[in-house]
């Protein structure tokens, strides 16, 4: 058990369920010294609400990171940072309809299997509410990085069969879909609206890259740094699969195409292509990190579903309520949060990794 | 640090390098009373072994496992086992041209950043030959999710362009690709001949699906069993990418699609259609488990390739030596292990999830 | 770093400061389906609190654990239980003359060595306050055992030089001291009179006895019994030393004397005596496991003390204020719940010892 | 499970039973570039021989330490150091007499109850000889102690109620006890004779000091430099209690006099005492680490002692052969590495707990 707990050195404790008082998370061993405040956290939150957009709950979730502590005068102490996000909106009548029935899609079933009950009031634990307090743990990387030189940016390349043509970096916090394309986002709207109409739902792709990380972070063997991210990113709900660089399109690309050819020059050491995604042997090579995750559509839709009840009766289940017909836009925020907390983990865990280092500390 | 430790109740310890004396692992945490013996791992690394297929290394990698303690009178006792396996084959000789260059596609360049210098003998610790010791681990957990009615299978589902089109498992284990389609592995044959003749190498996809496994195995949140299997399988070198059920295919299809609808028929619950891979929530739903992984191409080729010494001088590099043009079918033992190893590990950890499981084993 | 995490399978992270907004902790991996509510907790973060005695902080520490997840309709669900405890009294200003000196016997060199600067407040992190979170979660664990027939029970066998000559288990609670000789406590009062008249503290020592352990529980090597016990209890501020069984004076026996002889009878097997305190090789032996921890005085005492500043300047410090002359009492319960935790987790990790364990479950 | 891993960032894991093939260790997490060679594992292997002393084991332990990988011309390379001991001496038939019976002071019963049975021979996995496997390991984290000024020495200051009353550091390795005061030496030679003449044996208590070691190693609250020290000695067989610095004394000490007083002079920030044992809070603070460790007499004693056999029925045991009638010389050096390990361990993990750290390595 104890799956709550996530990272070697950085890690996190999230907690909490849809439907509780409150949800939150303690970060245990964040370096001391980094300036921080509540509004370093509400950023991230704030980039993970709905706000508005037609494709996202109407739910008032107006999330407020309150910081418990491990702060003291405006910087991080070293010891744990807990922060607490209060659910205003628990309206557990709701969901009693869904109390003895497991919803297609989703974790119902399995966590009865688990734990032989479950909470029910809107996922409980499996909600994809939890996902706030791992966006406060990452916010707080993120922001340890940043004064590394080192800035994660994740961005929605496609929704359903609609994906990005072109990039424009600016466009990514410009459109309540998170694509950096203009025209591919007006496009997914209009699939969005239809999906809707049709009480359906869809998914789509997320890309997440990482610039200004040094060569050299990441473990050999079980702790590869690609291997820590996609245990961070397949662990956030929905989301199905993971490829780094050209992923499964290097299963069919040639030797000769898919290795990078390392060179020289005024600037440095540069590869000329990057098919590899940044690392190779599981340890990053100097050049951007990049990979994609693939999110399921959004299993709540309204159309009737065929499904049992706990008792295994057959049953048609209609799910009441208005539910995001795509989650892709809100999971972006959450991708780069993870990413951000397992570099740091990496980087925390790589200093000891040579006798130098251990020299430049503590002589 | 300490990157070649793997699992948190079946923990397993890889060490060695390519061209050292020897490699193995030490497992922690297999359960007493198992009846185990060296051909049990036997079996399994033999799988591994490139034997007399012309698409794989020459070198007489006469695998034996050696079993130096843990067992008692056959059986298990609960206390770690020791697995030896030597290298015979270690002419370090023949890759003192690669100690001041780095191999594209290679993880050479990523240990040098990371440690300072490496021991590039062969790729040293980040050589294929690294997994040796794993499948040695998985073997042994492999055995005991048989004896809980687990089956662990892996095959070869494409090789570069090449796909499998029918489904025979006895083909498995008939054909050197491991591929359960004939036809198609005839036709993989012949691509992989025209890699060798073009001294370049091929990629392809690796299918791993587990049977017999009960739903309620994984934890919710960090400890998805997704997301533990994603960095097992990641994990291990080449792989690019991975995708439960449906993977990448989920973000094109829409929820009413993707949602597996739940029945009740005489033979108890099950599932319709199996798009989530047998996993909902990050815990097993009693269906099949099925991933994908994506394997590159053998980034050791024939053809020249650009690249720089370690003083960082531009130069253009020509492994010799016969290398595997393509390395799927060896990876493909080496999934069912790691698989096997999550699965069992996840079993261990969720034994505590209840209260009446503590009294069924300690009142 | 991340040092505010522990157990391998019931796992809990404290978090909190002395003088935040709030403590707490967040406890993963406790079984699913036992019946929880505040009071359990309350119960035994009651018998931590100062209260009316003369040998206590007078400061109004009303400590409400405030349970915010993982219960649902009066159960645990298995998933995280986050418990807060908010901070009442929080007097930032009493402590402002602290901020820029070492205080003897406390940890404040070390913080500001460790982390460059410290939460002077009240101690902060450091401050015995931070014990009332591993309370609330060791209480979880001590219910958990409570359902296995496992009672934990503490109290304290000496204070300064006054040790107790008699066995009452009703006086424990009886007495502020947590004495079992009634004799012993009037005679510990008069002894602390007389350390405060002369603005001096004492020390003690606990004895922890566990009733209705199986044998079997602990891990050979290096998490054996003793060892995770002897780490927890050490973690505690103020425990100086710990020994299990005879301990120190099993060292000036003979191994004739300190070897417990096995006999069989009518009621099973039982050791004719326990010098070992209940664990042989790190596992428990079906007796009683009964172990020691010594308590050093209380580092605040009113006299004036020589001591430094933060830039390096001698001075003398007087600590105002009352403070207790003794923390033994008060950390009866931190021992016993620390104690819980310790088997608990044991247990869990124990129960996939045997293959017939695995079967019990899965099977 | 997995109770033969230890450490965080400098993690062993050991193997192997008293009459294996063989044992060893493999250390993950060792810095790259240090020298490193066997001869270095082999003095401290030596140190644990029982060689020509009257009071060890004849058997011959020529116990030979070979490192299988991690190392490449003479330096370590950061990756995992496996070191292999063979066993010479296996008469499993010598023991066969012990497989029914549980030996009063031993494992035997325990691993039993936990295993459903056990290697018998020499008391399989809970055998002294599991210890060396620690020592290797040690040897390597006390080499890299070295390099960073930090000199890590145990000695044995009593043996039965003889206590040494003088301290010749030299003295430490001219005797076969490892006493720093030879009269006391020779006193306890006497003493260790009267107990072999009555077919008994004698216990006694191990001092372990660390100089050199810089203020601020060690985590708040519960990875505490002492509580993880605490573990690691307590997981060696036959220790059955600590005390960091006074330990019980200080139980019985008041505040005033248990408080070492911080001073400033020309040599810098000191205490003028050291009571702590150099740590404060969990945390070191610049003065010596002083610890003791209480050692059990050895219970392989030839008197007849009463026993059950394994199926319940009451007998009286005579072990055969020579034992040491004290382990006391043989654990100092065990101690000393077990020390070492858990120091560099926590100066791994502490390497991260300041954002300046971060900085002088990654930027």
């Amino acid at each position: 058990m104890s799956g709550s707990v996530f990272g070697r050195q950085f890690r996190m404790s999230t907690w909490g369920e849809s439907h509780g008082k409150a949800i939150g998370v303690v970060i245990d061993g964040c370096p001391a010294g980094l300036s921080l405040s509540e509004n370093d956290i509400q950023k991230y939150l704030d980039r993970r609400k709905p706000g508005t957009s037609r494709f996202s709950t109407q739910r008032s979730e107006a999330d407020r990171a309150e910081i418990l502590s491990g702060l003291f005068e405006g910087r991080t102490t070293g010891t744990p940072i807990s922060i607490l996000i209060k659910n205003t909106d628990q309206h557990s009548g709701d969901y009693s309809d869904l109390a003895h029935v497991y919803r297609p899609g989703h974790a119902d079933f399995g966590y009865d299997a688990k734990f032989g009950f479950r909470d029910y009031r809107g996922g409980g634990r499996s909600s994809g509410r939890e996902t706030a307090a791992r966006v406060a743990a990452g916010a707080v990387a993120a922001k340890v990085l940043l004064e590394l030189g080192i800035h994660v940016q994740a961005y929605t390349s496609s929704i359903g069969p609609i994906t990005i043509s072109s990039f424009d970096p600016d466009e990514i916090d410009r459109n309540r879909l998170c694509m950096p394309d203009a025209n591919a986002a007006e496009e997914a709207v209009r699939f969005l609206e239809s999906c809707m109409a049709d009480q359906d739902s869809a998914g789509g792709v997320i890309t997440c890259v990482v610039t200004g990380l040094p060569a050299g972070i990441g473990e050999p063997v079980f702790d590869k740094l690609d291997a820590s991210l996609a245990k961070a990113i397949l662990s956030i709900g929905a989301i199905k699969g993971i490829e780094i660089g050209d992923g499964f399109a290097a299963a069919v690309s040639r030797g000769t195409e898919n290795n990078d050819a390392f060179c020289s020059g005024p600037e440095g050491i540069k590869k000329k292509t990057n098919h590899a995604g940044g690392i190779l042997g599981g340890i990053s090579d100097g050049s951007e990190l990049v990979f994609r995750a693939a999110v399921k559509p959004t299993p709540s839709v309204s159309a009737p579903q065929q499904t049992i009840t706990s008792s295994g009766e057959n049953t048609t289940l209609r799910i009441k309520g208005r539910h995001d017909p795509v989650i892709v836009p809100r999971a972006v925020v959450v991708v780069e949060c993870m990413t951000a907390a397992v570099i740091l983990d990496a980087m925390l865990c790589g200093m000891g990794s040579r006798m130098e280092y251990l020299k430049k500390i503590w002589l």
